[in-house]
C-alpha cells in the first residue's frame, strides 16, 4: 500500500495569500465598481532592466545557431555568473567570498526550502523568527522536524520574538539552537540588522556549534551604508552561515527566475560522533542529484547586472520602490501608527493595536487597498499589517490618499 | 549542534558521469592530438526549434514593458501552457489528461527527485528497474528508505531486472512494492514497453494500491504507432500512476528547462489508517511550499511546440536523432553485437560481453569514442555499454567508422 508522507496533515490549510486572495475576489464580486489597489504580496511591477533584456535576447540567439547552442549547463551555475556575482556582491564588499562558493538556482524560496534537506530530522532544534516568511516553518513540518500545530504554533519549534520590544530584532535563544533562520532586510517586517547585531548571532553560532541560514533576499534595498548586505562580512560566519540571495527583488525577475545560495567551503555540520562534516560538499551532492541547472539565457540575463551600467540601473529601480517605501511610511505614520520598516527594506510594518484581519478587511472595504494581515506571519505579527511597496507610484499614491481618507473618516 | 542527514553517507562517492569526464580528461591530457568523439552523455546539440524562438524572444521583449511585464507567475505553470499540454500530449492520443493535473517545473530530474517526498519515509517498499537512471534510487537513500550499499545494491530496495531474458522489460515482482518506477522508452536501455506489457504494471498497482511513477522524457523519439506513449492510455492508471515528461529531449531544451509532472485528480494513496489521500492535492500543496514556477519566457518558447508547425518541427529534430541511432543500430549490429533501443529511442545498449569499463576505456582509446559503461547503472547493466544518439550525424559517422576499424583491428 503507498502511503503518504503524514506531516503534511500537521501542516494549517489555509495558505495566507490563497486566504487573502479569496477575500478580495468576494468583495471584488460585491462591489464590481469599486477599484482595488494591490500592496499585499511582495511582486514586483517594473520591467527588467535593459541590460538583462538585451543579455536574454542575445543568449536566446545563441540557442538558434548549433555553434552557441547550449545544452545541459553546470548544475552549480555557469563560472560567468557565479565569477561575477562573488566579485561584485561579495569581494567589492569585503566579504571573502570566491566562485565555487556559489551555487545558482531557480529561486530563494526553492533554496530556503530545500537547504533543510541536508540536516538530521531527528533532535535537531531549529529557531525561527515570529514573525516568520513561512517557508522556513512549513518545509520543516513536512520533513517532520515539528510536532503538531498548538495554538498557532508548532511544537519543538523555537520560535524567536520579534516585537516592539525588541525592535523587531531577536535576542539568541537561552535554549540551544542549532538551525537557525534569520532574514534581513526581514520580511515581513522590514527590520534591518547592524553589524553589531548580527555578529551576537555569528558568535552564538560559534559557540553552540551552530548554523544560521541568512535569507539576504531584500539586500538590494539598503542604503544605510552601515548596514551588513551579507553575513559574510562578519568574521567568522565563514564557518557557520549559509547564506541565500535572489535576482527576484534585485533585478524584477519574480517571473523570470533567479537566486543563489552561498556555501562557503570552511562551512561545516557534524555527524552523530561529533565529527567535522563539509556542508559545501553535502549541498553540492544534493544539487547534482536533484537539480539539473538554471535555464541559460537566464543566467546570462542575470549576469548582466553586474556592469557599472547593471548596477546603475539596478539601484534607479530599486531607488523607485524605496519612494513609494517613504511615502507609505511618512503617510502611516502620519495617521498616528507606529511602523517599522519602510527605509533600506521594501515592506512597512504597521502596528494597527487592532485585529490583523480586521484591519485587513477595514483596509479593503473603505479604502480598496489590499495589505498583508501580520497574523499570517505567525502570533507575533497579530495586530500588524505589512504594506508592500511594490507597485507603481501613482498606484501607491492612490492608496495612500484612499486610506488617509478611510480611517480620518472613521 | 547542527547534525547533518547521515544518509547521505550510504551514497556511492562517484557519480557515474563524474568518473567518465575524469577518464575522459586524463587520455586526453595524455593524447592532446587524439580526436574525442562524445556518444556518452544524453545530451543535446541542435538548436531549438524556430517556434520556440520566436515564442522565447517575443516573451523577453513582454519582460521590457510595464504593461505586459510578469512578475510571479502561478506556481503549478501558466494555463496556456497547461492547457496546450494536455490537448496535444494527452487528448489527442486519447488519454484523459485535464490541464489542471498538469504540474509546469524546470526538470523532469527535479520532479522524480522530489516526488518521493510526499509519500511515507518509513516501511515503504520501493521498486526500481536495474539499470536504472541514478536519480530514482539515490533520492529514496537520501531520504533515508534504504539500509546500506552492499556489493553494489542498497538494502531495502526491490531491483526489478533488466536482462536479455526478459527484452529489459521487468516482470511484476512477486513481493509487495508500493511505490514503482518505470521509464519508458528506457533510460539507458533504450527498451520499450507494449500497452498490453504496461497493464500489466497497471493492473499490479490496482490490485496491491500501489503507486507508480512513471518517467516519460524520451517519449518523442516513439515511432511504432502501437506503442503507448503515456501511461494514461492504459485503462485505470488515473488512479494509480504518476507520469514525468520532458522538454529536454522533446524540443532540445536540456539548457532551457521545463518539464511537466501530471497527477490526475484521481490519483490515490493512503494514510496509516488506510483511508484514501488525493495525491493531486498532496502534490499541489509540495510545490506551493517549495516551487516558485518556471521562467515566463520559458514556458512560452516550451507552448510554442503545440501548433500544426511546431510539431513538425519537432519530429524533424527527433528524427535527426533517430537517424543517428539507426546508424549506430546497424553498425553495432553488424560487429556481432546484440543491442536493444535505437528504434523509438535515441539510446542502444550494446552487450559488450566484456567488462563494462574496459569496454569503455577500448572505445575511448583505440577509437577515440567516450559512450556510458552498463555498469554505472547498476549491477544488471555489467557487461553492457549505452551509446547515446545524441550528437551530429558527421560525428556518429566518423565514430561509428572509427569503432568498426578498431574492434575489427583487434
Amino acid at each position: 500500500m503507498i502511503r503518504i508522507n503524514e506531516n503534511y496533515r500537521k501542516l494549517k490549510a489555509s495558505y495566507l495569500f490563497s486566504e487573502i486572495s479569496k477575500r478580495v475576489d468576494e468583495f471584488q464580486a460585491g462591489n464590481p465598481d469599486k477599484q482595488i489597489i494591490r500592496l499585499g504580496i511582495g511582486d514586483v511591477t517594473l520591467p527588467l532592466p535593459e541590460v538583462c533584456l538585451k543579455a536574454f535576447h542575445e543568449a536566446v540567439d545563441e540557442m538558434a545557431d548549433e555553434k552557441t547552442f547550449k545544452g545541459y549547463g553546470p548544475n552549480q551555475g555557469y563560472a560567468f555568473l557565479r565569477e561575477k556575482i562573488a566579485e561584485w556582491d561579495f569581494r567589492k564588499r569585503g566579504a571573502d567570498i570566491n566562485a565555487d562558493e556559489i551555487f545558482v538556482s531557480d529561486g530563494a524560496k526553492c533554496d530556503s526550502a530545500n537547504l533543510q534537506e541536508i540536516f538530521a530530522t531527528k533532535k535537531l532544534r531549529i529557531a525561527v523568527p515570529d514573525p516568520v516568511y513561512p517557508v522556513y516553518v512549513d518545509t520543516n513540518v513536512m520533513a517532520g522536524r515539528t510536532g503538531p500545530n498548538v495554538d498557532g504554533r508548532y511544537e519543538g519549534l523555537i520560535y524567536l520574538e520579534c516585537t516592539g520590544d525588541n525592535k523587531f530584532i531577536p535576542s539568541t535563544p537561552r535554549k540551544r539552537a542549532d538551525l537557525i533562520y534569520l532574514c534581513f532586510p526581514n520580511n515581513p517586517t522590514g527590520a534591518t540588522i547592524t553589524k553589531r547585531q548580527l555578529k551576537k548571532w555569528v558568535d552564538y553560532a560559534i559557540r553552540h556549534k551552530s548554523l544560521i541560514i541568512f535569507d539576504a533576499a531584500y539586500e538590494a534595498f539598503i542604503r544605510n551604508p552601515k548596514l551588513p548586505h551579507s553575513i559574510y562580512e562578519i568574521p567568522g560566519a565563514r564557518e557557520v552561515a549559509i547564506e541565500v540571495r535572489s535576482f527576484s527583488k534585485t533585478a524584477g525577475f519574480t517571473g523570470t527566475r533567479c537566486a543563489y545560495t552561498v556555501v562557503p567551503t570552511t562551512c561545516r555540520a557534524y555527524d552523530s560522533e561529533k565529527n567535522e562534516v563539509n556542508l559545501h560538499s553535502l549541498w553540492g551532492r544534493r544539487q547534482n542529484t536533484k537539480f539539473n541547472g538554471v535555464s541559460y539565457p537566464v543566467q546570462k540575463a542575470a549576469s548582466a547586472i553586474y556592469s557599472e551600467l547593471g548596477q546603475k540601473q539596478v539601484k534607479t529601480m530599486n531607488d523607485y520602490y524605496l519612494r513609494n517605501a517613504t511615502l507609505i511610511l511618512k503617510e502611516m505614520t502620519g495617521l498616528g501608527f507606529q511602523c517599522t520598516g519602510g527605509t533600506n527594506a521594501p515592506y512597512i510594518w504597521v502596528n494597527g493595536n487592532t485585529d490583523s484581519w480586521e484591519f485587513f478587511n477595514l483596509l479593503l472595504k473603505k479604502a480598496g487597498v489590499v495589505v498583508t494581515p501580520g497574523a499570517g506571519f505567525g502570533k507575533c505579527g497579530e495586530g500588524y499589517i505589512r504594506i508592500s511597496a511594490f507597485n507603481n507610484y501613482e498606484s501607491v499614491q492612490l492608496a495612500m490618499k484612499k486610506i488617509v481618507d478611510a480611517l480620518r473618516m472613521d
